[in-house]
């Protein structure tokens, strides 16, 4: 028998709180060996909880006062809310009482609450956000996507190997191929961050593979690719705005060519195929000693469920030991 | 009568030379009140013109010799051919024999050979490539995409007159409004050169409204958008493999559905709606002083002819008139 997985999730984080994480918990906790903190103002939690038959199954509800909000600059809300649901809740982490912690809430307040409370891994500064966004390349992991804007050359060594890390001990890929998101695809294109970093790739023992381009991206012709947030948040969003602005152009071109019902389908289907963020449920904080998840604030209680799964495979495939091994070893490459 | 309209055509330049150019130049040369100059190596113009009936066709061919290829560092490679057919083309209109130059070449080629000869708007130390580059926007000007790589705010407010300009002369759209790709709407979000070119512009007298984000380009929030070369780049490039990656995950889902001659022509309607820069033929080398046409490589006769007809909008607007009038003034603004 494997043993329990137990997970805090943050009730009160997501556009959708409590409702959504609550279900999401419920959902979760049906699965086998799994046990579900829900932190939260207690009230809202259990007359959500109220809504379903949870009578039985293992959650547990942890109480915590107010939320780290979007428009809140993280780190003084955090402050100021002392017994906040996400500092509770990756609380429990640090405690040892759950393995990982699941957010729906304010990106920078999860990643603020984890670096304090979690610690980042040696060799590694502040944590960064990644994964795959584009539909054609759902395994191609992309780092970082908006959390360090201005960044250094040795901030770019770090995203690599804590892509690398991920891709290959959770996404089984072997001897993952790294590169940098750059112009041109010769070796020394690119601006002077791209040069640098090229520089330390070149010395760091990952399987590094030069320059990809914008493209690039589409084909998932490495396995991790890094850049800095800037340039990361710019390419998340614009490829969220082109599915968006394509399906309306799809549906008034197929308007006359298929049943409406059948268009409506395609795009769902298309839109599937292609959110790719949603499918796994959400994304690790990388670069902390811990496991993290953030997910999409609209999320709703089926992709809480995945990022849960998600969240499991990171804890059963000892991601974050792994990156204890590999990110110090490399980024002593930098000097 | 409307003036005659004279243009020179680099012969030599693009993926499909010179039988493209000159095809391209026949075409465009069956316009009234247009004349043509086809540069390049004699021999191989008048064997290529030799299939068609020119004959009573405004076309003059100037002798040129070599060319720059794409592979070559611009500069270097007109120092070694001063007889390039890209210096040649650009140096009449230098002359006042031709009104702009088009080329389908190497764009380094053509940007330098442009700046060396024609000489840079006051207040412009280098000149950016810009243009359209989502299907769903095709009147919102992007700039720079890829000739300045890492760029001083002065530099993105450069980008944003000459834009301004572009957008209000040659598009006709009233009071353009200009932004800065960025990360966040908010006023100061996103980069240290972000940050500092918002309060450039913000002290420039254009039409500002902030930062746009990624997703934002796909509506034309705004008629402008700077950015450094890089991201641009990225982005560009981008879009252009979004696009083709999409054809194909359309045909594989529309293949039982439709009859695939039917899927054939909707992703030939879809590639041609969101194939922008293709339908305009090429864009301006922004901030020289003078009508320089920068085509794709790939460019077949039609796409060329259509260039012909954006160089000749060019002139007929007073494009470079109007850009030495308002580039100055605000790039004064800046101190």
């Amino acid at each position: 028998m494997s043993p329990i997985f137990k997970v805090a999730i943050d009730a009160m984080g997501g556009d959708f709180a409590p409702r959504a994480p609550v279900e999401g918990a419920v959902l979760a906790s049906r699965h086998e060996n799994t046990e579900v903190f829900l932190v939260g103002d207690v009230d809202k939690v259990q007359a959500e909880l109220a809504n379903f038959d949870s009578a039985g199954l293992p959650i547990t509800v942890i109480p915590s006062k107010g939320k780290v909000e979007d428009h809140e600059p993280p780190a003084l809300a955090l402050r100021q809310k002392p017994e906040a649901s996400i500092l509770v809740a990756t609380g429990l982490v640090k405690k040892g009482l759950a393995d990982a912690v699941i957010s729906m809430g304010s990106t920078g307040g999860t990643m603020a609450a984890a670096v304090i409370i979690l610690g980042t891994i040696e060799g590694i500064e502040r944590p960064a956000i990644g994964g795959p966004i584009v539909g054609s390349a759902p395994n191609q992991t992309i780092l970082d996507l908006g959390a360090n804007i201005d960044c250094k050359a040795p901030q770019l060594l770090g995203f690599g190997v804590l892509g690398s890390v991920f891709s290959s001990v959770l996404l089984q890929i072997k001897n993952p191929r790294i590169a940098i998101l750059s112009i041109g695809s010769e070796e020394g294109k690119g601006n002077a961050l791209a040069r640098e970093a090229t520089e330390l790739f070149k010395n760091s023992g990952l399987n590094f593979i030069g320059n990809v381009e914008g493209n690039d991206l589409a084909t998932g012709k490495a396995d991790v690719v890094v850049c800095d947030g800037f340039v990361g948040n710019v390419v998340l969003k614009l490829v969220e705005g082109l599915g968006s602005g394509l399906a309306e152009q799809l549906r008034s071109m197929l308007g006359t060519a298929m049943p409406s019902d059948n268009v409506s389908k395609l795009i769902k289907e298309l839109y599937e195929r292609n959110n790719v963020v949603d499918s796994r449920g959400g994304g690790p904080v990388f670069g902390v000693n811990g496991v993290s998840i953030i997910g999409h604030g609209s999320s709703g209680p089926d992709t809480i469920a995945r990022a849960v799964e998600l969240a499991r495979m990171c804890v059963d495939t000892k991601l974050i030991e792994e990156m204890n091994i590999q990110v110090p070893r490399v980024m002593a490459t930098a000097g």
